[in-house]
């Protein structure tokens, strides 16, 4: 691996630096060329470095920040007293050219608002959009856009997120000429959000999208398409209908196969055989654990940031690292800047 | 059970009578006060009747249609076109007073088009909205509306849909002052569309609707409510979601279920606890298949229509039936339109 330095917003997020001290040196004991600015409050952080290997310290670097922004603080008031936060210091770092990518679990609102004023959308994009990849039923993966940066979007916009979604699935997903499709009522033409249908028919004239249709919530994750496209409000609902109905899988399905040996009269060899099924099964389904695909990428600024699920434990938010690591190594905003010249009008 | 007259529309959804029929069948036999109009091709019908019980056909009439509604239809094409289609008729036996309530699992966007046309909201209801209502994580159930009805929706429509989804949790659910919350992208009340934000200031003041505040797309199957509203899109597009995983987590259950007993050498002990497991968990989960829970009721009528999925199976049309059953004997237009006297202003 090259040489990398992404900054991590230490402070933000429901935990703070108990989870993201811990994950950023678990990102930087797996990649050796990986440099880490940690962004925060030094007295809060130096008591988690103190027993660390001096070789993981090399590489990492406490930049000071002397506040936080709060998760539930309104973005626009936010946003106007973010001088000094450890979450604008981290899109600075970005900015100034000291770090090639940020992550951060903090107030979301807040981190779209100031990525866009620090960092710039690029030409052809009105604002950026929120982006995760799914895993699907086919063993492969969906792009979805937008979770929830943009609560209503135009039809330009949801072209826009088409162009982006489409340009992240052929990089971060290896695919050539991926499907994108609209997240919609019904697959029949007539259906749906005047927006939705503008889009459709725009995307039907853009040849360099291959644009399939329309599909609804339940081929979310069937694999029928590689990139879905919605407005930042259906697809948050959507994403967490999905988390929350995995979540309660994944916790029944525990409970289930813990209870096929307690019930079989404490024989040990159905206890065994119930454990096995409980590996084999949380095997089956670990691939949809939320954890798994935890950072959303904020897609269409001139520069990466990665936004972390606020209540991420360690796991999760290495994986946020690690999502921000592979989107500057594919150079996103500039594949994404080239295509946007070859597909959209001029905005001025 | 007392005496109840129900209509079918046996041509709807993407089999017809194939489904609806069995279905019917196997509602009156369940049910001995239950009469049953079938409406439809004769042609069409009576081959399914031919080795039916005498006392079973005596409580079933045909009543005769010539023709039917293409589900992928234009709705407002289809409603001009509507006379004499299985659908229109079936509305048409409850305005004549003949039928009580009507089934149908044809073009969503006519019925709910249709019946609005013959049937008429109540006083203080814009639109009629479809309602559902899904198992949730501590064993009870949730009230989700609007499941498509309206694609946008202003807040006067989302405070009406809070008061019918609250009847129907009292009526359905036998719930004591139902929880009821609006779905949005976040807890705090600066998120989301401004609709939302204006439906949830008229529900805090509204003293006979115990409004609990934003819920998330995640904290639908948890019970944190009794009632979840929202616009028809988000509703639709969630449901579906929510569905999709559902189906394919039951798939891979049972595809898991079945490699355990397959993978083990195919020792016969192990292949006979993997079909124990099997059974036990198709148990535990079988409650949030979305077959048992068919039947959307399109509340805010002058009179009880239950919109069946296209797709739905002979189990899933019958549960439909059993909603319409239920819907009549709860009298739900009438206690709805009680309820929206004491609580809206008056339309006029």
């Amino acid at each position: 691996m090259t040489h990398l330095t992404l900054a991590l917003d230490a402070m933000g997020g429901d935990v703070g630096p108990c989870v993201t001290v811990p994950a950023a040196l678990q990102a930087l004991a797996s990649n050796p060329g990986l440099h880490l600015l940690l962004v925060g409050d030094p007295a809060a952080l130096h008591p988690l470095l103190a027993k660390v290997d001096s070789a993981l310290l090399s590489r990492l670097e406490i930049v000071p920040a002397e506040s936080v922004i709060a998760s539930d603080a309104r973005p626009s008031q936010a946003i106007r007293a973010s001088r000094g936060t450890s979450m604008r210091i981290a899109l600075e770092l970005i900015k100034t050219g000291r770090a090639q990518a940020c992550v951060s679990a903090g107030n979301t609102g807040a981190l779209i608002g100031l990525a866009k004023l620090l960092l710039k959308p690029l030409e052809g994009i009105d604002r950026p959009a929120l982006v995760t990849v799914l895993p699907h039923q086919q063993q492969g993966k969906t792009v979805v856009l937008d979770l929830g940066a943009n609560v209503e979007c135009d039809s330009a916009q949801l072209v826009q997120f088409a162009v982006m979604g489409s340009v992240m699935a052929e990089e971060v997903l290896s695919l050539r000429n991926p499907r994108v499709a609209l997240l919609n009522i019904g697959e029949e033409e007539t259906k749906g959000l005047a927006a939705i249908r503008d889009a459709a028919a725009q995307l039907k004239n853009t040849p360099s999208i291959n644009y399939i249709g329309y599909l609804e919530g339940n081929e979310l994750l069937t694999g029928k398409t590689d990139v879905m496209v919605c407005d930042g409000f259906v697809g948050n609902v959507t994403l967490k209908t999905m988390e929350g109905v995995v979540r309660m899988f994944l916790s029944l399905l525990k409970s289930s196969s813990t209870d096929v040996g307690r019930k079989a009269k404490q024989a040990w060899w159905l206890t065994l055989i119930g454990r096995f099924i409980q590996r084999r099964l949380a095997k089956r389904f670990g691939h949809l654990n939320p954890d798994q695909y935890n950072g959303a990428c904020l897609l269409g600024l001139r520069g990466t940031v990665i936004k972390s699920h606020g209540a991420a434990n360690q796991r999760a938010f290495a994986v946020a690292i690690e999502q921000a690591m592979q989107a500057v190594q594919r150079q996103l905003p500039d594949r994404i800047a080239a295509r946007l010249k070859t597909v959209l009008p001029k905005s001025d």
